[in-house]
């Protein structure tokens, strides 16, 4: 067991982490630029920014101390790298605007704090920010980027943060090591489902469910 | 408070209780009179055949009391009458057979040991068993099946038991009052979605969250 553990420690685990609403979509109907999640999905990250751990991270004041901030801390800790998909990264569909190419939703200095890889059809070149972030944009499929993720998590593990199409990449090929799923208990009748067209977990087991007020955190590991 | 309750107790409240996959399933993919619920769904009822409750009220011994048994316990107390889709009725498509009707899942005496109102398209004669059980055939539509089921109920409440589309269609009118929505953390990829169509909540809000560890039981009432 205590050689399984080391052997685990050694390699960074692929953490896919995602809000899901109780019909299965991690985004609303009809996406925009001015509403990048689709409309209503706001109400499934509203539990994250009430969390006082996320707000801190965020640069922001308050917050409840509750059964999700051991969540939140948990998914924050041990974290080298990032992945995420191109509309998570955010902007527009097809080719970067070279004159002014968008910089993401997060402001001059996001809050990842280590290397962020964006999934894109579209290459560009790294964006460094003034923070400690920066984001290296990659075309050449899932694989290379975890690669890349991997290399440069430097024994940290990597979060898979999103949007449903790059998730269901990773899930259908087998790559994800560990799963936390934040359910949220509204429907949304729309949008995108972070399952469509998966159907196996790849030995993926709930090993925990912790039930909060306005929010179920499952995790699942890969056994 | 107390007036309210009382008059709560007057009426008898619509109950839709269903096991779902974590993708929303209520049923498999390729459903057939072999695999009635579609390949793989039997999974979803496993939590259930393994619990005292649910066993001893089937005739069967042994069986867990663990965290579910509550749940199948509240569950089971206090109702008059269920409700159930043609399809859960189970059989084959079409007019019923009149030489050799189909007569169900259950057996010469059923488990129910109440009135039970089977909605669907062809009419067809009320069935006895040698129990307590009847079967009505309810043409007329789903509000038409619930106010016979009311009738019926006698003040208790009655079940909605599926399958999805007739708890979607009861759920878009409105119509449904409490819901306890076993999920289990399985995908199935395929089948029926419990909420495919359907947005709107009409008031159900999560109040009840139980984790077991095959299966997280929800429990919504309307406010």
């Amino acid at each position: 067991m205590a050689k399984q553990e080391r052997m685990r420690a050694d390699v960074s685990r692929l953490s896919l982490r995602i809000s899901m609403s109780f019909d299965g979509y991690t985004s609303g109907p009809h996406q925009s630029l001015e509403a990048p999640l689709g409309v209503g999905a706001e109400k499934l990250h509203e539990w994250v920014f009430a969390v006082r751990a996320w707000r801190s991270r965020h640069g922001m004041a308050g917050g409840e101390d509750n059964e999700s901030s051991a969540v939140v801390d948990a998914e924050m800790a041990n974290i080298g790298a990032t992945i995420m998909g191109r509309n998570m990264f955010g902007g527009h569909p097809g080719a970067w605007n070279d004159r002014e190419p968008w910089r993401g939703w997060w402001g001059k200095n996001p809050p990842f704090h280590h290397p962020v890889f964006v999934l894109t059809h579209h290459e560009r070149a790294p964006l460094r920010t003034e923070g400690d972030t920066t984001f290296t944009f990659v075309t050449t499929g899932i694989e290379s980027a975890l690669e890349q993720a991997r290399r440069a998590a430097a024994g940290k593990d990597i979060a898979l943060a999103g949007g449903a199409t790059i998730c269901r990449q990773y899930l259908a090929a087998g790559l994800v090591d560990e799963m936390f799923i934040h359910q949220v208990p509204i429907l949304l009748g729309g949008g995108e489902r972070l399952f469509e067209g998966v159907d196996d977990l790849h030995g993926l087991e709930l090993v925990e469910t912790i039930a909060a007020p306005n929010v179920t955190h499952f995790k699942f590991l890969k056994r």
